[in-house]
């Protein structure tokens, strides 16, 4: 069986149009089935403008109501039934969807993924990951990129074995390597709650150790771990010091008749590395940890990142890695 | 009375030479006396090289011991009694120094200040701070960038009051403002530390609220608290991206003729830029929450780094910060 991929269709900066255009490329380009779900009016005009489309492939499930971005999530799920998301989560409860994809409110979803779908047993904390391009060219998978601003040492276990099983399982990387990310290199570096973590990854044979912030970037270890909160910022420090030399480089460049013939001349190189830096662009961030398949998308989404989420989550489903985690975070360690 | 300054010859990748160096040019520049702390031969060697200096303002201490950048702290700190550092130190608590200037192991110099010199009363944690560009020209203090991983809720307030005590006083920034690094910018985000921390910062008149990551660099707030663990990896991801970034670049730049071209026209701005993102040449970090002014400088630091680091030792000797920080420490909040 294939997997079938209910999308929020009411999600995100650009829906629904975004989320209508990449679910019909989904299916044109995957062959999956996908069910657009959200407000019927809204959604068929937006398939309007598609100018055809694989009608055995795309579906419509009417949910009139929006949970929106600043929405505080669980108030949100409890009022708004009717919503997109909240009828997208059940589907994919009921088994009527075997993967969801949502560029919406995230702590909505991930709120919602967990009274809905549940959380996978032996998971106390279900996080959110992010893929992130590193310099070697592979990706780095950075686990938790922000659902647990307080974890403890159990957490960042349950991170790492989910962290590892993701990469190996639906990114298809390998070997696979778990770093924790800390502030020295060297054992016993750290907070308490990081310390504690790495002598129960010790054993692991996919650990390798701490990693520091500057090296998370290199690529040399292609899973890392931490809390919500460090995640956080590590992914925002990214971000604003991109945003500053792309900035700074600007300002450099209108100074001065040479460099500006420079800066006309490397213009295309510069597009070309914005674009690789946007790790929006290699689509969803996995829910890790709940019992189904749960693509979160950047709110800002277009098209092409909905769609990339699409194709993310079908890997997801289709992986086993859910099923694999469940194995290995019964083990005891 | 005019600060003299005591200077760790012995300290960091460079020493003595860059300290010997450092330490004459400040005295050139500045007119302030420097002592030389360190082994005298070596010390004496790299003054013969300087051809010439002001010997009315130069003076030497033997301490022929050295703390290495990777030994465990204390540990050092108790053997090596006739160490650089440890000599300096005590010069510092008896009175015969006005400011220490260090580029030798961080974590002994945090320790050794605290044993010697000693907390400032009211300060639970002395906390390092570093000096970051920032978009829009100014700078950005970040308190603490690294010496403890675990910080409570009122080491939080601590930073905040001496990081604005010492941007306005000694860096003469005005107005000061005060954010708290969060993952969100309304109030309620963030882990419990930091949550706890906000309500605790909340009446005070430079306080402006969250701060995320991604706008750290921007500089609409110049003062930015955390605890060290994120403060490290704030620093860390900062180097990191902009490594990977001018990496990158220079990817590109080797592609295609055109791009070629660009970028060697472009290298002069590139070098610029990278001078300016490197958070090393704004001279040293303060030590903040010690009885007496400690600056730390790079491990990597070379003579200009060296006066830069004295230049800041004496403007922090001469502000009356530390004065300043007692009285606003001990007004119950």
């Amino acid at each position: 069986m294939y997997p079938r991929v209910a999308i929020d269709a009411m999600g995100g900066d650009n829906a629904p149009g975004a989320p209508v255009s990449g679910a019909v490329m989904a299916a044109k380009a995957l062959g999956s089935s996908v069910c657009l779900v959200g407000d019927e009016e809204r959604m068929r005009e937006a398939l309007g403008r598609m100018g055809g489309y694989p009608k055995e492939l795309v579906t419509v499930r009417h949910a009139p109501g929006v949970i929106d971005a600043g929405e505080q999530p669980v108030g949100a799920l409890r009022r708004k039934k009717d919503s997109s998301m909240v009828v997208a989560l059940n589907m994919l409860k009921q088994g009527e969807a075997d993967v969801l994809v949502s560029a919406g409110n995230t702590g909505a979803l991930l709120a919602g993924g967990v009274m809905t779908v549940g959380r996978l047993k032996g998971v106390d904390r279900p996080a959110i990951s992010a893929v992130l391009p590193s310099r070697k060219g592979g990706g780095v998978l950075l686990v938790d990129a922000g659902a647990n601003v307080d974890a403890r040492p159990e957490h960042l276990v349950q991170f790492a074995i989910m962290g590892s099983v993701y990469a190996g399982r639906v990114l298809g990387w390998n070997p696979v390597s778990v770093g924790l990310l800390n502030v020295g290199a060297e054992e016993g570096k750290g907070c308490e709650t990081v310390k504690q973590a790495y002598s129960r990854l010790k054993g692991r044979s996919e650990f390798v150790g701490n990693i520091e912030a500057r090296d998370v970037l290199d690529g040399d270890v292609n899973v890392v771990v931490c809390d919500g909160f460090v995640g956080h910022v590590f992914l925002k420090t990214v971000e604003g010091t991109a945003g500053m030399i792309f900035h700074s480089l600007k300002a450099e460049l209108a100074d001065g008749a040479l460099s500006k013939v420079g800066g006309l001349l490397l213009k295309p190189a510069f597009r070309r590395l914005k674009k690789r830096l946007d790790y929006s662009e290699y689509g969803g961030a996995p829910l890790l940890g709940l019992s189904k398949p749960v693509i979160k998308c950047h709110g800002s989404s277009g098209p092409a990142a909905i769609m990339n989420g699409c194709r993310v989550g079908v890997e997801f489903a289709r992986s086993g890695a859910i099923n694999a985690v469940l194995q290995e975070i019964r083990t005891p360690d």
